[in-house]
């Protein structure tokens, strides 16, 4: 039975340039995780369904890919009389596997699970794909990666400083200009305290979480829905509207928020962090915004985003500070901080600003031509030369016609071919041709080596 | 709620120090793949079943882990009447999905989905994780990585040779001593041939595949239970029992299998294979090994698995030629061959050996003791340098008693603890403590880096 082949809505395979891509994104962030002292740890792509349900939402809860149990699965549902709707109701008897969602309720259930093991400050990075069944869109994928740095155990805001270093390091190397933007989820309270309705912080920060997509009548809309009063909404408007530079800002903020004791410790740690940066001298630009509530409850201090300058683009890094992360998995009171790239998007920026280094490529830089078999060993004798020095060749396989082989060489990319035949394999010596150039020369392996390198 | 937390049986979390030793050989073995001109390919991990079943035999069908369809999955089950035993009838009723089983289907898939922007030959390499719902038992896992490389369209040994250079390397960089045994489909036919059973090969090479396990007599009576004459189980013994180095078997087997082409000319393929690795300094054992079956039946030509010699374990990689990997796509007659290795089962062997170079490690070169806000600024500052010479190191992030600092440092094994107080602060300078020696020393940001890289 032949099938036309095919891949699953939102899923995608990645060819050699891709992967390739892909691999320079990866070991930069990774390179740059280690540079900052975070060790890697991997934690399982299937969790059991207890550890991931109620962790992210109701419609979390939905998104989530179910593993069907192995073997008679309907055992639990036999002599059970239902219909299509039943089927949320029914999951739990036919599925006690989960696939990976994110990597913080993973991270936060191997810290509790390994508690023992662990020495804090424990400073981990885990760079793995997750799984989500939401409805498949542009730029919106089934299965994609998430790269994330946490510390937890540690309150001290070097954590922070540390961590903003890390996120301008990772776009230095990459050559993406970005801002960072920072707020401080006690800045908000402080603003909910002031304006009078300390219990609405979580509908005062959805809402305005959203003034950059929908402007800030629209948000004052939003809020009168919400139920605020009018009264507050005006007081909130001048605070959402202050201008100048992130220091005349956070000055402003002081005086706005003098009655609250918890907005100023968000303020002081804000000029904490927006001081240390200018002292380290961080690339990026570094902006305070009042605005940015990044949407996740459980932050309770430092918020941070990051977006490129060049590119129309979504986030394309962001983190935070949360308090009790562990707690649902029964260790209450460990504070954490941490950040997260997003790989797809970073991907898309690079393309879009032409910023992958051409050495970023998936094809050898040489390729041997093939003139049959005598030939082929005298050829990979100085391929092993080559590779000893590495420089990532090849030989052809077959001992096809020229144009074939050159067609395969040209549709690879391959920057140097060389020809090995009766008379370079006599003198040990190849004809080295520079795809480029055009130019060719006959040279010993070690003229080769240096040939190609300082290319 | 509190839960205690847990993960799935048969899967497993990796720390800090096993997921650097694990990368460690992931990154040596794409280091060769990539060395050796093959480029870096990823599939999604969820594939649609019916990409999947059918091809791993009926007991592969019931390892794979389906995945439930989103949102009403009871819908074509409403009014359906079952019992339990009903379940994989049922199946494909609530799953339109499942987890990836192994890289080679994928790849098949890929080749054929893709083949219009494929250049021939094609090589590829994949290091993902695969899973199945074994029941999980010492050293076999149900999520659990493949590394394998694979080169389709060349029918030429050349790519053979190759292949068994890259394990040759592989190992080599590893430091594990290992013997590469070699066989060949088509000397199994001939043997099939001259016995008198032709049509027998399948059950003859699953037997003989088992003749390490249990023995030649047991394989006699296992023969005669598939149903063999005696008088052709007498002619297959003195096959299995030749003896001599590689060349002296291949001779005495050329003169046995004279009356079969088929069993020649596989011969034929082995001499030069073992002639190439001796001419190009192969430093593996290579073996013959006439009872090598490797149980796969799509294999037509090389097969070939390597042991370590100094753990007893069981293969630690293996691969073959096969001729039809992708016809059941609707691609047929594109040959390919291609090697995997087992990365469970290498680094048990690095393990037992003791082998994991203690560069392989998941801790920073340096820890700078904090001292208070001031002090922590000036060692970020040479943090900063530290990190721009390539030197993994960070700061404790909170002013702690130095007892507890260093019990820290301690605990992770970093080589190096620097300490940068008022007075060091002053002159720009850190007091570099050699944790294993004991000793310290005054030095500047430069004079640290090339201490720490002497270490």
């Amino acid at each position: 039975m032949v099938q036309k082949p095919s891949i699953p809505k939102g899923t995608r395979d990645f060819g050699p340039v891709e992967t390739a891509r892909r691999n320079y994104i990866f070991s930069t962030i990774r390179e740059v995780f280690g540079l900052y002292g975070f060790s890697p740890i991997e934690t399982p792509s299937i969790e059991n369904l207890s550890t991931l349900m109620g962790k992210y939402g109701e419609e979390g809860d939905k998104l989530l890919f179910k593993i069907l149990n192995s073997g008679e699965w309907l055992k639990d549902l036999e002599g059970e009389s239902f219909t299509a709707s039943d089927s949320a109701k029914l999951t739990s008897k036919v599925s006690e596997k989960g696939l990976r969602y994110d990597l913080t309720v993973p991270f936060a259930r191997f810290v509790v699970q390994h508690r023992n093991d662990l020495t804090l400050p424990f400073k981990r990075y885990q760079i793995q794909p997750v799984w989500r069944a939401d409805r498949p869109q542009k730029g919106r994928y089934r299965e994609f990666y998430q790269c994330d740095a946490d510390i937890v155990g540690s309150d001290s805001l070097v954590n922070e400083i540390e961590l903003i270093q890390m996120i301008d390091s990772v776009f230095e190397k990459l050559g993406i200009r970005v801002v960072i933007k920072l707020n401080n989820r006690k800045v908000l309270a402080g603003i909910a305290e002031i304006i009078g309705e300390p219990e609405r912080l979580t509908d005062i920060t959805v809402a305005i979480d959203k003034i950059d997509k929908i402007g800030i009548e629209n948000v004052k809309v939003d809020l009168a829905q919400r139920g605020l009063s009018q009264e507050a909404i005006e007081k909130l408007v001048p605070v959402l509207d202050i201008k100048g530079t992130p220091e005349e800002r956070l000055n402003q903020l002081k005086s706005l928020l003098s009655n609250s004791e918890t907005g100023l410790l968000g303020i002081a740690e804000l000029e904490t962090l927006i001081s240390a940066t200018t002292q380290l001298e961080t690339k990026a630009e570094i902006d305070l915004d009042v605005s940015l509530a990044r949407g996740l409850n459980y932050y309770t201090g430092t918020i941070l985003e990051v977006k490129a300058l060049d590119v129309e683009i979504g986030s394309i890094s962001g983190g935070g500070r949360y308090d009790n992360l562990t707690g649902v998995f029964g260790m209450p009171g460990l504070s954490g901080v941490g950040i997260s790239f997003g790989a797809d998007r970073i991907y898309d920026v690079l393309t879009a600003l032409n910023l992958f280094p051409d050495t970023v490529t998936s094809a050898p830089s040489v390729m041997f031509s093939n003139f049959g078999e005598k030939e082929a060993i005298a050829a990979m004798r100085m391929l092993k030369e080559l590779r000893s020095e590495g420089i990532p060749c090849e030989i052809y396989p077959d001992a096809a016609k020229m144009k074939k082989q050159m067609t395969y060489a040209n549709s690879r990319c391959i920057p140097f071919v060389a020809l090995v035949g009766e008379e370079e394999m006599a003198k040990g010596m190849m004809t080295l041709k520079d795809m480029t150039e055009g130019t060719q020369t006959l040279v010993t392996p070690e003229e080769a080596v240096k040939i190609i390198k300082r290319k």
